[in-house]
């Protein structure tokens, strides 16, 4: 048995270190046997912020006997160069990579801080907003109103992930995702729910497990008919039978996150 | 006036390339006289991908007339070093990142392909998922049962970002956030809506320029009293009084982005 090591992750960030943490995290999910605890500092922009979190962190490493790993997304060098002197181990994006791209492309960056999930008054910005206000308001067939606005028409039987996949494309993407369950009364008539049909090419289905489906819904109805192995063995199979005759791309949500989910939509139908 | 310069950017990756992206973002907006033409592949998992998105970047040379840019998140080392015979400018996070950790953890990476979002199985998937539903189930004041379960509590006259910020807080951090409106009876009445009084220590409070307030709800109901600047005005004011009445942390977000306002709301409720 191998001993389980711990260190201290700082991620200290002039914006909300929310990319710094982001491709931190997915570089220490590579060492499975060390258990990180990990600190994020946030809107560091004054001298003295950053004084600040030079002793925070040395105070870490004291307590840890072992000095800790910080992340940084500092644009302003000065700044940097304060953090950077603390008793840890450092790796700065920004110093790695704006040197190699400033002679890549010939000029200069900026070095002005980072607003990279778009200024409050960007019309990207205002689309995302706008898109999640959409979506929230064609959530689940609440209204087939407006569907020729829809970037995306999310189909599947109840508890599929039809929901917080649809926010997610308005909250990343900036996509109006509208959504509809497909229920009994549809298989029945053999027919696409409500006023779908003229939207065909931008509906996408979402499937999942039978299995998994009955236990997703044993939690919300136990024993109930809805929930039952056989009834969810029943509504995926027609689902499935009416994305196929229907021609309308699918997958299975069974084991895939929501931003998995949401890129593999992106991809198939070629939004962005 | 300077010439602007066209690059186009591949972010590949073997995951969403959301990381990617997200980084190769942050680090582009640092040069704001280049014009960016950004392209992501996503799920590249075998040799032949790799060799078909070599050939992708090649042509996209070709047709710019200048080596594209890649930014890599390749676990895979095979993978990643067939893409980076591309014709191309290659920056790989994990090659320039993981090297370096290693040495410091004193342990070697798995280099196993991250689920940096959380496989769907994980109990912090879960969480999220479960926060999703609850933050949609306590949106607005729909209802003030389970209140005790909320992580956070957004208070806030109409149209301030309560929404859009509370599925934020709930799609990133996993947080239960519900949020209820401030409304003029509750001004005049001077008392906190429904039942909050008891759960003060989880409330916090949105705010707004008047200006932009009135801005917003124009676009929603023109000409209305609702909208006019005046009863906006009046609105803010009011909700300012009774939150420093209260003793209700808030801030202003008139310019601030989701992921601003969530970011200082963990910090402000130490939240994590």
């Amino acid at each position: 048995m191998p001993t389980i090591k711990k260190r201290t992750v700082f991620f200290v960030s002039d914006g909300t270190g929310l990319t710094a943490e982001a491709l931190g995290h997915s570089l220490l999910t590579q060492f499975e046997e060390v258990e990180f605890k990990q600190i994020r500092i946030p809107f560091l922009d004054t001298v003295e912020q950053a004084q600040e979190a030079v002793v925070r962190i040395n105070a870490q490493g004291e307590v840890d006997g072992m000095r800790p790993i910080v992340f940084t997304t500092l644009v302003n060098q000065k700044l940097a160069a304060i953090v950077h002197q603390a008793d840890a181990f450092c790796l700065s994006y920004f110093e790695t990579f704006l040197a190699p791209l400033e002679a890549e492309l010939g000029v200069k960056s900026s070095h002005t801080v980072g607003r990279s999930h778009g200024s409050a008054d960007s019309s990207d910005y205002k689309n995302r907003i706008e898109a999640i206000n959409y979506t929230l308001a064609h959530d689940d067939g609440i209204t087939d109103r407006d569907l020729a606005e829809a970037d995306v028409i999310l189909v599947a039987v109840s508890r599929c992930g039809k929901t917080p996949t649809s926010l997610y494309l308005a909250m990343q993407f900036g996509l109006k995702a509208a959504n509809f369950p497909l229920i009994p009364e549809d298989f029945d008539r053999g027919y696409l729910p409500g006023t779908l049909e003229k939207h065909r090419s931008k509906l996408f289905g979402l499937t999942i497990q039978p299995e998994r489906l009955h236990h997703i819904r044993e939690e919300r109805r136990a024993d109930s008919k809805y929930a039952s192995l056989a009834n969810c063995r029943y509504e995926i199979a027609e689902a499935e039978k009416m994305m196929r005759r229907e021609g309308i791309r699918w997958l299975d949500s069974s084991t895939k996150s929501i931003e998995e989910i949401s890129t593999t939509i992106l991809q198939e139908l070629k939004l962005r």
